[in-house]
Protein backbone atom coordinates (compact mmCIF):
# COMPACT_ATOMS: atom_id res chain seq x y z
CA UNK A 1 0.00 0.00 0.00
CA UNK A 2 1.11 3.15 -0.72
CA UNK A 3 2.42 5.51 2.32
CA UNK A 4 1.09 8.96 0.48
CA UNK A 5 -2.47 7.04 0.55
CA UNK A 6 -2.25 5.98 4.38
CA UNK A 7 -0.89 9.14 4.96
CA UNK A 8 -4.40 10.98 3.41
CA UNK A 9 -5.75 8.26 5.02
CA UNK A 10 -4.41 9.21 8.64
CA UNK A 11 -5.44 12.97 7.87
CA UNK A 12 -9.01 12.24 7.32
CA UNK A 13 -9.31 9.89 10.28
CA UNK A 14 -10.29 11.81 13.13
CA UNK A 15 -8.88 9.90 15.64
CA UNK A 16 -5.20 11.11 14.26
CA UNK A 17 -6.24 14.52 13.38
CA UNK A 18 -4.36 16.38 16.17
CA UNK A 19 -0.53 17.55 15.71
CA UNK A 20 0.64 14.78 18.32
CA UNK A 21 -1.43 12.16 16.11
CA UNK A 22 0.13 13.11 12.49
CA UNK A 23 4.00 13.53 14.39
CA UNK A 24 3.46 9.83 16.01
CA UNK A 25 2.52 8.60 12.45
CA UNK A 26 5.46 9.97 11.04
CA UNK A 27 7.64 9.00 13.41
CA UNK A 28 5.74 5.18 12.39
CA UNK A 29 6.04 5.85 8.96
CA UNK A 30 9.80 6.31 9.23
CA UNK A 31 10.33 3.29 11.75
CA UNK A 32 8.28 0.95 9.40
CA UNK A 33 10.41 2.27 6.15
CA UNK A 34 13.60 1.01 8.40
CA UNK A 35 12.52 -1.91 9.19
CA UNK A 36 11.22 -2.67 5.85
CA UNK A 37 14.67 -3.00 4.37
CA UNK A 38 14.85 -6.70 5.95
CA UNK A 39 12.44 -9.58 4.87
CA UNK A 40 8.91 -8.61 6.00
CA UNK A 41 6.65 -10.99 7.15
CA UNK A 42 3.47 -11.59 5.10
CA UNK A 43 1.17 -13.32 7.68
CA UNK A 44 1.11 -12.92 11.57
CA UNK A 45 -0.98 -14.82 13.94
CA UNK A 46 -1.52 -13.86 17.22
CA UNK A 47 -2.58 -15.59 20.28
CA UNK A 48 -4.66 -12.85 22.28
CA UNK A 49 -3.50 -14.38 25.75
CA UNK A 50 -4.10 -12.46 28.82
CA UNK A 51 -7.50 -9.91 28.98
CA UNK A 52 -8.78 -12.26 32.06
CA UNK A 53 -5.53 -11.24 33.83
CA UNK A 54 -5.36 -7.78 32.54
CA UNK A 55 -8.71 -7.35 34.40
CA UNK A 56 -7.59 -9.19 37.50
CA UNK A 57 -4.37 -7.50 37.88
CA UNK A 58 -6.38 -3.91 37.50
CA UNK A 59 -8.89 -4.90 39.72
CA UNK A 60 -11.79 -4.16 37.14
CA UNK A 61 -14.41 -6.59 35.69
CA UNK A 62 -13.92 -9.28 33.94
CA UNK A 63 -15.29 -8.21 30.21
CA UNK A 64 -12.94 -4.52 30.84
CA UNK A 65 -10.11 -6.49 30.12
CA UNK A 66 -11.48 -8.16 26.84
CA UNK A 67 -12.76 -4.60 25.71
CA UNK A 68 -9.13 -3.26 26.03
CA UNK A 69 -8.04 -6.25 24.58
CA UNK A 70 -10.31 -5.46 21.57
CA UNK A 71 -8.90 -1.84 21.25
CA UNK A 72 -5.20 -3.27 21.36
CA UNK A 73 -6.48 -5.80 18.88
CA UNK A 74 -7.53 -2.77 16.36
CA UNK A 75 -4.21 -0.88 17.02
CA UNK A 76 -2.25 -4.07 16.26
CA UNK A 77 -4.01 -4.98 12.79
CA UNK A 78 -3.26 -0.96 11.86
CA UNK A 79 0.15 -1.21 12.40
CA UNK A 80 0.35 -4.35 10.55
CA UNK A 81 -1.33 -3.37 7.45
CA UNK A 82 0.41 0.01 7.69
CA UNK A 83 3.32 -2.31 7.97
CA UNK A 84 2.30 -4.25 4.63
CA UNK A 85 1.51 -7.35 6.26
CA UNK A 86 -1.66 -8.90 4.14
CA UNK A 87 -2.91 -11.64 6.66
CA UNK A 88 -3.39 -11.67 10.36
CA UNK A 89 -5.35 -14.14 12.25
CA UNK A 90 -6.05 -14.08 15.87
CA UNK A 91 -7.33 -16.54 18.15
CA UNK A 92 -10.47 -15.11 19.62
CA UNK A 93 -12.04 -18.22 21.24
CA UNK A 94 -11.03 -22.19 21.19
CA UNK A 95 -13.44 -24.83 21.56
CA UNK A 96 -12.14 -25.63 25.31
CA UNK A 97 -13.30 -22.31 26.05
CA UNK A 98 -16.75 -23.19 25.80
CA UNK A 99 -15.87 -24.98 29.46
CA UNK A 100 -15.66 -21.97 31.16
CA UNK A 101 -18.44 -20.71 33.69
CA UNK A 102 -21.52 -20.49 31.32
CA UNK A 103 -22.18 -17.26 32.82
CA UNK A 104 -18.44 -16.07 31.25
CA UNK A 105 -19.04 -17.79 27.91
CA UNK A 106 -22.39 -15.75 27.31
CA UNK A 107 -20.72 -12.53 28.27
CA UNK A 108 -18.03 -13.49 25.48
CA UNK A 109 -20.24 -14.14 22.89
CA UNK A 110 -22.25 -11.10 23.89
CA UNK A 111 -19.20 -9.24 23.69
CA UNK A 112 -18.19 -10.94 20.69
CA UNK A 113 -21.24 -10.40 18.54
CA UNK A 114 -20.97 -6.57 19.64
CA UNK A 115 -17.58 -6.15 18.38
CA UNK A 116 -17.81 -7.87 15.24
CA UNK A 117 -21.18 -5.14 14.48
CA UNK A 118 -18.39 -2.71 15.47
CA UNK A 119 -15.82 -4.04 12.86
CA UNK A 120 -18.16 -3.28 10.32
CA UNK A 121 -19.29 0.35 11.07
CA UNK A 122 -18.34 2.97 8.39
CA UNK A 123 -15.45 4.49 10.69
CA UNK A 124 -14.08 1.15 11.63
CA UNK A 125 -10.75 0.06 10.46
CA UNK A 126 -12.46 -2.80 8.29
CA UNK A 127 -13.68 0.05 6.11
CA UNK A 128 -10.79 2.33 6.31
CA UNK A 129 -8.12 -0.92 5.00
CA UNK A 130 -10.86 -2.49 2.98
CA UNK A 131 -10.15 -5.65 5.00
CA UNK A 132 -11.66 -8.88 4.25
CA UNK A 133 -13.07 -10.86 7.12
CA UNK A 134 -12.76 -14.46 7.87
CA UNK A 135 -14.15 -16.52 10.65
CA UNK A 136 -12.57 -19.84 11.20
CA UNK A 137 -13.76 -22.59 13.15
CA UNK A 138 -16.84 -24.77 14.15
CA UNK A 139 -19.39 -22.00 13.36
CA UNK A 140 -22.20 -23.89 14.57
CA UNK A 141 -21.37 -23.97 18.34
CA UNK A 142 -21.33 -20.52 18.30
CA UNK A 143 -24.71 -18.81 19.93
CA UNK A 144 -26.87 -17.60 17.34
CA UNK A 145 -26.31 -13.88 17.52
CA UNK A 146 -22.90 -14.23 17.47
CA UNK A 147 -22.97 -17.10 14.04
CA UNK A 148 -24.91 -14.48 12.14
CA UNK A 149 -22.63 -11.47 12.89
CA UNK A 150 -19.56 -13.79 11.97
CA UNK A 151 -21.44 -14.82 8.39
CA UNK A 152 -22.84 -11.42 7.83
CA UNK A 153 -19.24 -9.90 8.23
CA UNK A 154 -18.16 -12.63 6.02
CA UNK A 155 -20.86 -12.07 3.22
CA UNK A 156 -20.23 -7.66 3.81
CA UNK A 157 -16.22 -8.01 3.22
CA UNK A 158 -16.26 -10.72 0.62
CA UNK A 159 -15.68 -8.71 -2.30
CA UNK A 160 -12.81 -6.48 -0.40
CA UNK A 161 -9.67 -6.71 -1.86
CA UNK A 162 -7.28 -5.07 1.62
CA UNK A 163 -5.41 -7.24 3.47
CA UNK A 164 -7.06 -10.48 5.62
CA UNK A 165 -8.27 -10.56 8.52
CA UNK A 166 -9.05 -14.48 9.76
CA UNK A 167 -10.68 -14.75 13.20
CA UNK A 168 -10.40 -18.31 14.88
CA UNK A 169 -13.47 -19.04 16.80
CA UNK A 170 -14.85 -22.01 18.39
CA UNK A 171 -11.43 -23.27 17.07
CA UNK A 172 -9.04 -25.87 17.82
CA UNK A 173 -6.43 -27.14 15.36
CA UNK A 174 -7.00 -30.95 15.80
CA UNK A 175 -10.22 -30.31 15.40
CA UNK A 176 -9.57 -28.31 11.79
CA UNK A 177 -7.11 -31.22 10.82
CA UNK A 178 -10.17 -33.74 11.85
CA UNK A 179 -12.86 -31.61 9.45
CA UNK A 180 -10.11 -31.83 6.87
CA UNK A 181 -9.81 -35.88 7.58
CA UNK A 182 -13.56 -36.54 7.59
CA UNK A 183 -14.12 -33.68 4.44
CA UNK A 184 -10.73 -35.86 2.73
CA UNK A 185 -12.61 -39.56 3.57
CA UNK A 186 -15.82 -38.57 2.72
CA UNK A 187 -14.53 -37.65 -0.84
CA UNK A 188 -12.44 -40.57 -1.18
CA UNK A 189 -15.31 -42.82 0.07
CA UNK A 190 -17.90 -41.10 -2.47
CA UNK A 191 -15.43 -41.84 -5.45
CA UNK A 192 -14.74 -45.34 -3.64
CA UNK A 193 -18.60 -46.02 -3.28
CA UNK A 194 -18.67 -45.35 -7.63
CA UNK A 195 -16.05 -47.74 -7.73
CA UNK A 196 -17.59 -50.28 -5.84
CA UNK A 197 -20.85 -49.98 -7.95
CA UNK A 198 -18.81 -50.53 -11.02
CA UNK A 199 -16.48 -53.30 -9.75
CA UNK A 200 -13.33 -51.16 -10.15
CA UNK A 201 -11.18 -50.55 -6.84
CA UNK A 202 -7.75 -49.72 -6.67
CA UNK A 203 -6.35 -50.28 -3.25
CA UNK A 204 -4.54 -46.66 -3.97
CA UNK A 205 -7.52 -45.17 -4.14
CA UNK A 206 -8.62 -44.61 -0.49
CA UNK A 207 -5.17 -43.09 0.31
CA UNK A 208 -5.34 -39.60 1.08
CA UNK A 209 -2.09 -37.20 0.69
CA UNK A 210 -0.84 -34.22 2.62
CA UNK A 211 -2.28 -32.12 -0.45
CA UNK A 212 -5.82 -33.41 0.02
CA UNK A 213 -5.76 -32.78 4.00
CA UNK A 214 -4.64 -29.16 3.43
CA UNK A 215 -7.18 -28.28 0.46
CA UNK A 216 -9.80 -28.25 2.84
CA UNK A 217 -7.88 -26.78 5.69
CA UNK A 218 -9.82 -23.15 6.60
CA UNK A 219 -6.48 -21.80 5.90
CA UNK A 220 -6.42 -23.64 2.59
CA UNK A 221 -5.38 -20.62 0.28
CA UNK A 222 -3.55 -18.53 2.98
CA UNK A 223 0.34 -18.57 3.48
CA UNK A 224 1.60 -20.23 6.65
CA UNK A 225 1.76 -17.34 9.10
CA UNK A 226 5.62 -16.31 9.40
CA UNK A 227 5.70 -15.07 13.07
CA UNK A 228 2.98 -16.47 15.82
CA UNK A 229 3.00 -13.70 18.72
CA UNK A 230 1.35 -15.41 22.22
CA UNK A 231 1.16 -12.54 24.51
CA UNK A 232 1.82 -13.22 28.54
CA UNK A 233 5.25 -14.65 28.89
CA UNK A 234 2.97 -18.50 27.84
CA UNK A 235 5.02 -20.44 24.83
CA UNK A 236 2.86 -22.95 24.35
CA UNK A 237 0.46 -22.99 21.51
CA UNK A 238 -2.79 -24.25 22.89
CA UNK A 239 -3.97 -25.91 20.07
CA UNK A 240 -3.61 -23.06 17.50
CA UNK A 241 -3.09 -23.46 13.64
CA UNK A 242 -0.70 -26.65 14.61
CA UNK A 243 -0.40 -27.66 11.10
CA UNK A 244 0.51 -24.55 10.01
CA UNK A 245 3.38 -23.03 12.37
CA UNK A 246 5.72 -25.77 12.00
CA UNK A 247 7.78 -23.20 10.35
CA UNK A 248 6.80 -20.23 11.89
CA UNK A 249 9.16 -18.02 13.87
CA UNK A 250 7.11 -18.19 17.67
CA UNK A 251 7.41 -15.04 20.03
CA UNK A 252 6.36 -14.68 23.13
CA UNK A 253 6.23 -11.40 24.67
CA UNK A 254 5.77 -10.67 28.53
CA UNK A 255 2.71 -8.32 28.18
CA UNK A 256 -0.78 -9.36 28.52
CA UNK A 257 -3.00 -8.90 25.65
CA UNK A 258 -4.32 -5.58 26.46
CA UNK A 259 -0.59 -3.94 26.63
CA UNK A 260 0.75 -5.50 23.49
CA UNK A 261 2.02 -2.47 21.76
CA UNK A 262 3.95 -1.03 18.58
CA UNK A 263 7.00 -2.04 20.56
CA UNK A 264 6.33 -5.73 21.30
CA UNK A 265 4.83 -5.97 17.41
CA UNK A 266 8.31 -4.30 16.16
CA UNK A 267 10.36 -6.41 18.46
CA UNK A 268 8.98 -9.85 16.98
CA UNK A 269 9.48 -8.32 13.32
CA UNK A 270 12.82 -7.38 14.68
CA UNK A 271 13.60 -11.27 16.05
CA UNK A 272 12.19 -12.51 12.95
CA UNK A 273 14.28 -11.05 10.59
CA UNK A 274 17.39 -12.30 12.60
CA UNK A 275 15.83 -15.66 12.33
CA UNK A 276 14.75 -15.55 8.65
CA UNK A 277 17.87 -16.90 7.12
CA UNK A 278 17.61 -20.82 8.97
CA UNK A 279 13.98 -20.19 8.49
CA UNK A 280 13.40 -19.92 5.25
CA UNK A 281 16.36 -22.67 4.59
CA UNK A 282 14.14 -24.99 6.28
CA UNK A 283 11.10 -24.12 4.56
CA UNK A 284 12.42 -24.62 1.29
CA UNK A 285 13.94 -28.04 1.95
CA UNK A 286 10.35 -28.95 3.52
CA UNK A 287 8.62 -27.78 0.13
CA UNK A 288 11.30 -30.29 -1.91
CA UNK A 289 9.83 -33.04 0.53
CA UNK A 290 6.48 -32.86 0.16
CA UNK B 1 13.90 -44.14 41.69
CA UNK B 2 15.56 -44.43 44.87
CA UNK B 3 18.48 -42.08 45.35
CA UNK B 4 20.41 -44.67 47.77
CA UNK B 5 20.16 -46.38 44.55
CA UNK B 6 21.22 -44.16 42.51
CA UNK B 7 23.99 -43.50 44.09
CA UNK B 8 25.22 -47.48 44.29
CA UNK B 9 24.93 -47.44 40.79
CA UNK B 10 27.08 -44.06 40.36
CA UNK B 11 29.63 -45.81 42.76
CA UNK B 12 30.29 -48.93 40.61
CA UNK B 13 30.35 -46.97 37.20
CA UNK B 14 33.85 -45.93 36.72
CA UNK B 15 33.33 -42.77 35.07
CA UNK B 16 32.07 -41.27 38.07
CA UNK B 17 34.36 -43.12 40.92
CA UNK B 18 36.54 -39.88 41.14
CA UNK B 19 36.51 -37.87 44.57
CA UNK B 20 35.17 -34.82 42.21
CA UNK B 21 32.39 -37.21 40.63
CA UNK B 22 31.03 -37.96 44.19
CA UNK B 23 31.35 -34.25 45.10
CA UNK B 24 29.43 -33.47 41.48
CA UNK B 25 26.67 -36.03 41.80
CA UNK B 26 26.01 -35.11 45.80
CA UNK B 27 25.31 -31.35 44.38
CA UNK B 28 23.11 -33.02 41.80
CA UNK B 29 21.18 -35.24 43.98
CA UNK B 30 20.99 -32.13 46.22
CA UNK B 31 19.57 -29.98 43.05
CA UNK B 32 17.27 -32.44 42.15
CA UNK B 33 15.92 -32.95 45.44
CA UNK B 34 15.44 -29.16 45.95
CA UNK B 35 13.57 -29.19 42.12
CA UNK B 36 11.46 -31.85 43.31
CA UNK B 37 9.47 -29.91 45.98
CA UNK B 38 7.54 -28.42 42.77
CA UNK B 39 5.61 -30.01 39.84
CA UNK B 40 7.91 -32.17 37.35
CA UNK B 41 7.53 -33.17 33.97
CA UNK B 42 7.07 -36.70 33.02
CA UNK B 43 8.38 -36.25 29.71
CA UNK B 44 10.51 -34.00 28.39
CA UNK B 45 11.23 -33.82 23.97
CA UNK B 46 14.26 -31.71 22.86
CA UNK B 47 14.88 -30.72 19.32
CA UNK B 48 18.94 -31.04 19.57
CA UNK B 49 19.21 -27.86 17.19
CA UNK B 50 22.83 -26.66 16.53
CA UNK B 51 25.40 -29.35 15.72
CA UNK B 52 26.50 -28.21 12.58
CA UNK B 53 26.76 -24.85 14.02
CA UNK B 54 28.85 -26.05 16.45
CA UNK B 55 31.47 -27.39 13.87
CA UNK B 56 31.54 -24.35 11.96
CA UNK B 57 32.06 -22.20 15.34
CA UNK B 58 34.71 -24.36 16.55
CA UNK B 59 36.13 -24.83 12.94
CA UNK B 60 36.18 -28.49 12.99
CA UNK B 61 34.90 -30.68 10.63
CA UNK B 62 30.76 -31.66 10.21
CA UNK B 63 30.91 -34.91 11.72
CA UNK B 64 32.47 -33.65 15.06
CA UNK B 65 29.43 -31.28 16.05
CA UNK B 66 27.09 -34.53 15.76
CA UNK B 67 29.58 -36.24 17.84
CA UNK B 68 30.06 -33.82 20.73
CA UNK B 69 25.64 -33.66 20.59
CA UNK B 70 26.09 -37.35 21.11
CA UNK B 71 27.72 -36.88 24.33
CA UNK B 72 24.98 -34.05 25.15
CA UNK B 73 22.65 -36.12 24.52
CA UNK B 74 23.90 -39.07 26.76
CA UNK B 75 24.75 -36.71 29.63
CA UNK B 76 20.84 -34.87 29.45
CA UNK B 77 19.47 -38.07 29.29
CA UNK B 78 21.10 -39.38 32.87
CA UNK B 79 20.37 -36.19 34.10
CA UNK B 80 16.43 -36.65 33.03
CA UNK B 81 16.59 -40.24 34.83
CA UNK B 82 17.71 -39.12 37.70
CA UNK B 83 15.19 -36.60 38.09
CA UNK B 84 12.49 -39.44 37.38
CA UNK B 85 11.17 -38.12 34.02
CA UNK B 86 10.24 -41.64 32.55
CA UNK B 87 10.01 -40.61 29.08
CA UNK B 88 12.68 -38.40 27.14
CA UNK B 89 11.38 -37.89 23.27
CA UNK B 90 14.70 -36.11 20.66
CA UNK B 91 14.07 -35.20 17.51
CA UNK B 92 17.03 -36.77 15.89
CA UNK B 93 16.60 -36.38 11.79
CA UNK B 94 13.81 -35.48 9.51
CA UNK B 95 12.19 -36.24 6.57
CA UNK B 96 13.53 -32.73 5.54
CA UNK B 97 16.90 -34.44 5.96
CA UNK B 98 17.13 -36.22 3.05
CA UNK B 99 16.95 -33.01 1.13
CA UNK B 100 20.69 -32.14 2.45
CA UNK B 101 23.88 -32.93 -0.11
CA UNK B 102 23.97 -36.86 -0.31
CA UNK B 103 27.59 -37.20 1.30
CA UNK B 104 25.77 -35.19 4.34
CA UNK B 105 23.27 -37.65 4.35
CA UNK B 106 25.62 -40.59 4.33
CA UNK B 107 27.25 -39.56 7.38
CA UNK B 108 24.74 -38.83 9.47
CA UNK B 109 23.27 -42.25 8.56
CA UNK B 110 26.91 -43.75 9.18
CA UNK B 111 27.12 -41.95 12.48
CA UNK B 112 23.50 -43.06 13.75
CA UNK B 113 24.22 -46.37 13.38
CA UNK B 114 26.91 -46.59 15.23
CA UNK B 115 25.73 -44.33 17.96
CA UNK B 116 22.72 -46.88 18.20
CA UNK B 117 24.96 -49.60 18.48
CA UNK B 118 26.94 -48.19 20.63
CA UNK B 119 24.11 -47.64 22.83
CA UNK B 120 23.81 -51.13 23.58
CA UNK B 121 26.85 -51.49 25.10
CA UNK B 122 27.36 -52.99 27.85
CA UNK B 123 28.41 -49.74 29.67
CA UNK B 124 25.84 -47.47 27.91
CA UNK B 125 23.44 -45.26 29.79
CA UNK B 126 20.57 -47.82 28.00
CA UNK B 127 22.12 -50.74 30.19
CA UNK B 128 22.38 -48.88 33.14
CA UNK B 129 19.04 -47.46 33.46
CA UNK B 130 17.11 -50.51 31.78
CA UNK B 131 16.04 -47.85 28.97
CA UNK B 132 13.74 -49.02 26.88
CA UNK B 133 14.11 -47.53 23.20
CA UNK B 134 11.81 -46.65 20.50
CA UNK B 135 12.23 -44.95 17.11
CA UNK B 136 9.19 -43.01 15.49
CA UNK B 137 9.01 -42.12 11.64
CA UNK B 138 8.93 -43.94 8.68
CA UNK B 139 11.66 -46.34 8.91
CA UNK B 140 11.79 -47.74 5.04
CA UNK B 141 13.15 -44.14 4.14
CA UNK B 142 16.32 -45.10 6.54
CA UNK B 143 19.59 -47.09 4.61
CA UNK B 144 19.34 -50.55 5.55
CA UNK B 145 22.25 -50.21 8.23
CA UNK B 146 20.29 -47.69 10.45
CA UNK B 147 16.99 -49.21 9.88
CA UNK B 148 18.58 -52.98 11.23
CA UNK B 149 20.16 -51.10 14.16
CA UNK B 150 17.14 -49.26 15.07
CA UNK B 151 15.36 -52.65 14.98
CA UNK B 152 17.49 -54.20 16.87
CA UNK B 153 17.62 -51.75 19.69
CA UNK B 154 13.79 -51.73 19.80
CA UNK B 155 13.99 -55.64 19.89
CA UNK B 156 16.73 -55.40 22.53
CA UNK B 157 15.31 -53.29 24.81
CA UNK B 158 11.35 -53.97 24.49
CA UNK B 159 11.34 -55.53 27.92
CA UNK B 160 12.73 -52.95 29.80
CA UNK B 161 10.98 -51.65 32.54
CA UNK B 162 13.00 -48.64 32.92
CA UNK B 163 12.34 -44.59 31.56
CA UNK B 164 11.62 -44.47 27.66
CA UNK B 165 13.76 -42.96 25.09
CA UNK B 166 12.02 -42.74 21.83
CA UNK B 167 13.93 -41.27 18.84
CA UNK B 168 12.37 -39.06 16.00
CA UNK B 169 14.11 -40.25 12.51
CA UNK B 170 12.83 -40.02 9.32
CA UNK B 171 10.13 -38.01 10.66
CA UNK B 172 7.69 -35.04 10.30
CA UNK B 173 4.91 -34.53 12.26
CA UNK B 174 2.48 -34.08 9.49
CA UNK B 175 3.97 -37.57 7.98
CA UNK B 176 2.71 -39.00 11.34
CA UNK B 177 -0.47 -37.16 11.29
CA UNK B 178 -0.88 -38.34 7.39
CA UNK B 179 0.46 -41.70 8.91
CA UNK B 180 -2.44 -42.34 11.16
CA UNK B 181 -5.26 -40.86 9.17
CA UNK B 182 -4.42 -43.47 6.47
CA UNK B 183 -4.31 -46.01 8.91
CA UNK B 184 -7.64 -44.80 10.30
CA UNK B 185 -9.04 -44.73 6.85
CA UNK B 186 -7.85 -48.12 5.96
CA UNK B 187 -9.80 -49.68 9.16
CA UNK B 188 -13.36 -47.39 8.32
CA UNK B 189 -12.84 -48.30 4.68
CA UNK B 190 -12.75 -52.24 5.43
CA UNK B 191 -15.79 -52.19 7.96
CA UNK B 192 -17.49 -49.72 4.96
CA UNK B 193 -16.44 -52.32 2.42
CA UNK B 194 -18.05 -55.23 4.66
CA UNK B 195 -21.01 -52.89 4.86
CA UNK B 196 -21.03 -52.20 1.02
CA UNK B 197 -21.67 -56.15 0.24
CA UNK B 198 -24.19 -56.60 3.30
CA UNK B 199 -25.95 -53.31 1.92
CA UNK B 200 -25.85 -51.78 5.00
CA UNK B 201 -24.36 -48.12 4.95
CA UNK B 202 -24.86 -45.62 7.61
CA UNK B 203 -23.42 -42.42 6.72
CA UNK B 204 -21.82 -41.86 10.38
CA UNK B 205 -19.87 -44.92 9.66
CA UNK B 206 -16.77 -43.29 7.44
CA UNK B 207 -16.65 -40.09 10.22
CA UNK B 208 -13.13 -40.57 12.28
CA UNK B 209 -13.07 -39.00 15.49
CA UNK B 210 -9.96 -37.93 17.54
CA UNK B 211 -9.51 -40.71 19.57
CA UNK B 212 -9.19 -42.78 16.27
CA UNK B 213 -6.17 -40.87 14.85
CA UNK B 214 -4.64 -40.62 18.17
CA UNK B 215 -4.78 -44.63 18.44
CA UNK B 216 -2.37 -44.96 15.40
CA UNK B 217 0.38 -42.54 16.48
CA UNK B 218 3.49 -43.76 17.27
CA UNK B 219 2.90 -41.94 20.80
CA UNK B 220 -0.35 -43.49 21.23
CA UNK B 221 0.37 -45.04 24.66
CA UNK B 222 2.68 -41.95 25.60
CA UNK B 223 1.73 -39.11 27.79
CA UNK B 224 2.27 -35.37 25.85
CA UNK B 225 5.38 -33.83 26.49
CA UNK B 226 5.56 -31.64 29.47
CA UNK B 227 8.56 -29.62 27.90
CA UNK B 228 9.50 -28.92 24.80
CA UNK B 229 13.59 -27.85 24.59
CA UNK B 230 14.17 -26.40 21.46
CA UNK B 231 18.13 -25.69 21.31
CA UNK B 232 20.04 -22.55 19.44
CA UNK B 233 17.18 -19.88 20.39
CA UNK B 234 15.38 -20.82 17.66
CA UNK B 235 11.47 -20.90 18.59
CA UNK B 236 10.41 -22.66 15.60
CA UNK B 237 8.69 -26.65 15.78
CA UNK B 238 10.02 -27.82 12.41
CA UNK B 239 7.09 -30.16 12.40
CA UNK B 240 7.92 -31.96 15.62
CA UNK B 241 5.20 -33.67 17.56
CA UNK B 242 2.84 -31.08 16.48
CA UNK B 243 -0.03 -32.76 17.78
CA UNK B 244 1.18 -33.79 20.82
CA UNK B 245 2.66 -30.16 22.12
CA UNK B 246 -0.50 -28.20 21.96
CA UNK B 247 -0.28 -27.82 25.72
CA UNK B 248 3.28 -28.29 25.84
CA UNK B 249 5.80 -25.85 27.55
CA UNK B 250 8.03 -24.66 25.00
CA UNK B 251 11.58 -23.47 26.05
CA UNK B 252 14.14 -21.86 23.46
CA UNK B 253 17.91 -22.12 25.29
CA UNK B 254 20.49 -19.91 23.53
CA UNK B 255 22.96 -22.77 23.50
CA UNK B 256 23.44 -25.45 20.54
CA UNK B 257 22.61 -28.45 21.36
CA UNK B 258 26.18 -29.94 21.71
CA UNK B 259 26.35 -26.79 24.21
CA UNK B 260 23.55 -28.00 26.22
CA UNK B 261 24.21 -28.78 30.18
CA UNK B 262 22.16 -28.98 33.38
CA UNK B 263 22.07 -25.76 33.49
CA UNK B 264 19.98 -25.14 30.35
CA UNK B 265 17.82 -28.14 31.82
CA UNK B 266 17.15 -26.93 35.39
CA UNK B 267 16.29 -23.77 33.65
CA UNK B 268 13.60 -25.47 31.47
CA UNK B 269 12.09 -27.42 34.52
CA UNK B 270 12.31 -23.84 36.45
CA UNK B 271 10.09 -22.19 33.86
CA UNK B 272 7.80 -24.90 33.04
CA UNK B 273 7.00 -25.04 37.11
CA UNK B 274 6.29 -21.44 36.78
CA UNK B 275 3.75 -22.15 33.71
CA UNK B 276 2.44 -25.23 35.96
CA UNK B 277 -0.90 -23.87 37.03
CA UNK B 278 -1.84 -22.00 34.07
CA UNK B 279 -0.82 -25.09 31.59
CA UNK B 280 -2.80 -27.52 34.00
CA UNK B 281 -5.83 -25.32 33.97
CA UNK B 282 -5.82 -25.61 30.08
CA UNK B 283 -4.82 -29.08 29.66
CA UNK B 284 -7.82 -30.20 32.14
CA UNK B 285 -10.37 -27.86 30.23
CA UNK B 286 -9.33 -29.76 26.85
CA UNK B 287 -9.78 -32.73 28.14
CA UNK B 288 -13.10 -32.16 29.06
CA UNK B 289 -13.54 -31.43 25.78
CA UNK B 290 -12.96 -34.35 23.81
Amino acid sequence: MDIKMKYKRENNSNSRSSIFGRIWFSLRMFLFSVLSFGPMPAHIAFIMDGNRRYSKKHNVKQGSGHNVGFSALISTLQYCYELGVKYVTVYAFSIDNFKRKPEEVQSLMNLLTEKIDEMLEETSVVKEYGIRVNFWGDLNLLTEPVRLAAKKAMAVTAENTGPVLSVCVAYTSTNEILHAVQESCAEKNNSMAVGYSNGRINSSEGLLSVADLEQHFYSASFPEPDIVVRTSGETRLSNFLLWQTSFSHLQNPIALWPEFSLRYLVWSILQYQKAYPSLQEQRIRSKKTH
